[in-house]
């Protein structure tokens, strides 16, 4: 096996798309998967699977492609989905709301056990079971909790602010609902959510005279 | 200026970072901007600002640095974001709905004006307004009203029968919030906003045996 340091940061990205095809694979009861069939439903090619997997020694295919639990075990051990973690979600908003009642995050072992807002109206009120918080008391909690995730569905205005806060805290990786970009410490990693900044990327290659310009389907992800 | 043909895709991403920051200091009111300061509001260099401008011919720089109006202006017409842009959502459940009252849509020109189910019980109901029709008369709406872009909200089984239907009725862009890639032809464009895998591709990077070997600051957007 390759250094793990060695690993670009797209391929962790593509990994996460694998790991998503392998838990429907593995759900569907399928026992082995070739490198086309994982790019056929991933919208790769077996070619840049394999180049993928390469990084970490292969994971090994015999006849029939490789057996799907355990490539999937193996994905979710490189990517630390073997265990759970705690997420603090800032800002109890319309948006924050809509955040902490997605199912997927607790299905994927990713869990908000903290919620912050700084609005007195709020604070003490219930969101998805969880008890919203005064955003003065996040530094101690955190840190003492060592939560390392945070996701901020605060206003733009509001972002650095609730971002410095809980780097002061400890956090080590944002999600980022906020339009607004965040400065981050060099340790810190922030992966910013904006669906309108997405759309208007894709109205670009939407103008009248380049219908027939675009390029093959070029594919992104959040 | 140089031809459209010659800008990358992520060039074109960042011009949707720089037109928020924009926006944010047309609405203070500020008249004039640097390169340096709208780097610094959005996480970038100013000469990385420089560069990016410079595939549209530099939008010219007096004494203190862009005039904000101006370069907002040009910036929006690049992007295609003086035209108000008509979606489709398809899937009225509960993530559906978060999405379609998602406020910052509207407020940036994209307008959910048709939303579809195949569930009887929700056809008919409204959902932020708009009345949630059938899915079988999707085909023949989208195409008649020539609408772009859609927005899919269904589960991952439905994902590709939802797109390819959509595609149908002559969608060329979709914001992919089903967590399944889907397959498009070359002049269509795909957005996924999966914020699983995002938060997947960030643990990665919190193991424990790598908090000091993290790379500077990465910064993705959705």
């Amino acid at each position: 096996m390759q250094s793990d340091d060695a690993i670009p940061d797209v391929v962790i990205k593509r990994l996460t798309i694998y790991a998503r095809a392998l838990y429907q694979l593995h759900a569907s009861g399928a026992a082995t998967v070739s490198s086309s069939e994982l790019a056929a439903a991933t919208g790769s090619t077996a070619a840049q699977i394999r180049r993928d997997f390469s990084y970490f020694g292969g994971f090994g295919t015999q006849g029939k492609g490789y057996e799907v639990g355990r490539l999937l075990e193996e994905v979710k051990r490189i990517l630390n989905l073997n265990e759970q973690w705690g997420m603090v979600l800032i800002g109890a908003g319309s948006l924050g709301g809509a955040v902490a009642r997605y199912n997927r995050f607790a299905e994927n072992g990713f869990v908000i056990c903290r919620i912050y807002d700084r609005n007195p109206e709020r604070i003490g009120n219930r969101l998805d079971g969880v008890t919203i918080e005064d955003v003065a008391t996040l530094r101690e909690t955190v840190s003492r909790e060592q939560i390392l995730i945070a996701i901020l569905t605060v206003p733009a205005s509001a972002a650095q602010w609730a971002a410095n806060l809980a780097i002061s805290a400890g956090v080590k990786a944002f999600l980022n609902y906020a339009p607004a970009s965040i400065l981050a410490p060099p340790d810190v990693r922030v992966h910013d959510i904006d669906p309108v900044a997405a759309l208007q990327s894709l109205t670009y290659y939407l103008s009248p005279g380049r219908s027939d310009e675009v390029e093959p389907s070029s594919r992104t992800t959040a």
